[in-house]
């Protein structure tokens, strides 16, 4: 993975105590040591999964649904994966009908991930698939050790899986919460955190990284008030629920009350996919507001070297034959490069991440950058990154309605 | 279709002049007379589309798909519709060969959507196809008329149909750009013309829509400098892609230089699905920067009657038993309110629209609905609505890098 920025700021003091702050975090956040964890349990827990089992069902929302999903949407095209991973995350009735409608149940594994062990869309659903399907060994359960919903699985007879200690939810993927879908459909998750470990050598280890890191959340701290829409623009289709997996991560890390002043702070994330969002959302970061910053996703290698723009003359459109015998890959980074440019004659600050290509530890090197980097601007604009006492006033709301 | 407001503003003589503008518009802006539209010749041209195609492939981008794939994906669960409509929107070439694999292209009826006539994406995508499958028949061409693809349309005998004059790409989902393939995959479109006139009728002809979207429009516009987020959160899966549609139309009409002053102005549209960005965005929206306007969308009726939680008791998990006997359909709505609620505690500007049930009309007023808010905030932020001029930049630069 290379990163590219098109802006320079001067580190000092703030930077070293940010890079300080993430260090000591390593003691108490959980997510920083998944790179290194031991995985053969989670192996040796797929291997006891039926080979009948066709498809993988995760029921779970949020930090339980958002992280496998992203990476297996990213791999499915290219990879030859043994199941297919499908999500119920919505109380949606017609969603969950038509993904009902999609798989066979009796040839279904469901994983109920739940953190805390009572999610309301969570358990509407499981029971929901419980009336149609009550066979305790096709549910397995992801929660934290000693909450109600293991207590629950032990009487049912059921399996459960821990979340380690001090992960939250959407730090969650490189856990059991994304790596047990993802090995079940046959995602290589030792490649996977490998990417991952990669990043985290980089950046604790004085790699490359870590003064680009630095540099990034340093400019996007600093510059919190002016260019507080931040916007992923990822030039390919696979990586739509990337972006998703993005926006949860920096919105729900960075859009708090600051520590010490509790003044409301935020960056607001956006996720845009090339070439398509050149034709919605790009005049607005053109000529709208200069309130964004913009990251470029682009990806080396596409594998489909046969994918090209046949040598065809239109009659009356001739002009278009420019494009003949072009590869698409190579057109839609060129398209990805003109946009960069267009946008640097207009002094809006940019950066580029280009993956070498599309495979499992290429996405788990982005995933660890995206998360080190939400640590540290989390840090710098002086918020707690890791909880989210925003979204409790609704849930309680609800309660209250329910037990009416 | 209900519009609640939740803030109030006094309508004052800046408004009666943006209504007046509006009035004006319909001399020379096309989108507004497209709900009295004749469809009878789109009907007829539908009608000599052989019955052994089976499926429908857009080759267009922007505002050529975005607003039928918003009308197909709302109405494809409920309704029984008899083609299936794909989306060639992109020149990612694994996404290319997935859509490809997807269909049988011996049974498809490609709509080649390009107003200009010239749009790289779409030509590109247009010749790789062509060079599989060489059948003129199996083609139609949506054009400005007397563009050069016109000519090479005739050239090569295939159909052609017009845009009409005056509509722009992401207001043209309601002309021949939508209608066309919906009709031919079996949607109403008279029903959706019709859910759009009943929209314009209250609107124009002092319906109860014209204060709201009078004091609505005023509200963004007034407060467009502190608000300049605008969230559109629809509680129903369905309208993911209404949200895109609702993207384009928003960022690339309102964001732009302002016509007298030339100082860049936007809002910003984003896109939210519920419950499940309750597990993302919402965090930022309660505790972050207080710059976001919210709208909600609610669905009164789902047609799904017998989605309901079972009367399930999860030993355990006693306390879940508030959720037995609810129908999906009503727990979803006490989501939304449950938000709603916890919102107006925080003094965050909303309002929220009631859709009665998901069919063709009530999507069809929805999007006319969305147009004329568009048209309103434009004239009074000074803006123009209807050009892109932001967008040309990187397409010269592309230009010439095709031409090296």
């Amino acid at each position: 993975m290379k990163n590219k920025l098109y802006f320079d700021i001067i580190l000092r003091e703030k930077s070293r105590m940010a890079f300080e702050a993430t260090q000591k975090e390593q003691e108490s956040v959980g997510y920083y040591s998944l790179p290194e964890q031991d995985v053969s349990s989670i192996l040796e827990y797929c291997r006891n999964i039926s080979s009948d089992v066709e498809d993988i069902a995760v029921i779970g929302i949020g930090g339980s649904s958002l992280g496998a999903k992203a990476i297996y949407e990213f791999l499915k095209p290219v990879e030859n994966l043994s199941r297919t991973l499908h999500f119920f995350e919505s109380t949606d009735p017609i969603n969950i009908k038509n993904i009902l409608d999609s798989i066979n149940v009796d040839k279904t594994h469901f994983l109920v991930i739940s953190k805390s062990g009572t999610t309301v869309e969570t358990f509407s659903i499981y029971k929901y698939i419980l009336s149609k399907h009550d066979k305790s060994d096709s549910y397995t359960f992801i929660t934290d050790p000693g909450s109600d919903l293991e207590k629950y699985a032990k009487h049912i007879n059921a399996s459960v899986l821990h979340l380690p200690k001090h992960v939250g939810g959407r730090f969650s993927v490189l856990s059991v919460v994304g790596l047990v879908p993802l090995a079940l459909c046959g995602v290589d998750i030792k490649a996977l955190l490998q990417g991952a470990d990669n990043i985290k050598a980089s950046y604790f280890k004085n790699g490359y990284l870590q003064e680009i890191l630095l540099k990034k959340s340093l400019f996007y701290a600093k510059n919190h008030a002016k260019y507080h829409i931040n916007c992923l623009f990822a030039y390919s289709e696979s990586l739509k629920y990337f972006c998703e997996w993005y926006v949860q991560l920096w919105g729900e890390s960075l859009g708090k009350k600051q520590r010490h002043s509790a003044f409301n702070v935020g960056l607001t994330p956006i996720g845009l996919i090339g070439p398509k969002d050149q034709h919605s959302f790009l005049q607005l970061i053109m000529e709208g507001t200069r309130d964004k910053s913009v990251t470029f996703i682009k990806i080396d290698d596409f594998q489909e070297d046969l994918c090209i723009i046949p040598d065809i003359t239109l009659p009356h459109l001739e002009s278009l034959d420019t494009l003949n015998n072009l590869p698409f890959s190579t057109l839609i980074n060129m398209q990805c490069d003109s946009v960069i440019e267009a946008l640097k004659e207009e002094n809006i600050p940019l950066d580029s991440i280009t993956l070498p290509k599309m495979d499992a530890e290429n996405i788990g090197s982005l995933i660890y950058y995206y998360e080190l980097l939400t640590s540290l601007v989390g840090q710098l604009i002086d918020v707690n990154t890791y909880d989210q006492p925003g979204v409790e006033a609704a849930k309680i709301i609800l309660k209250k309605k329910l037990a009416l």
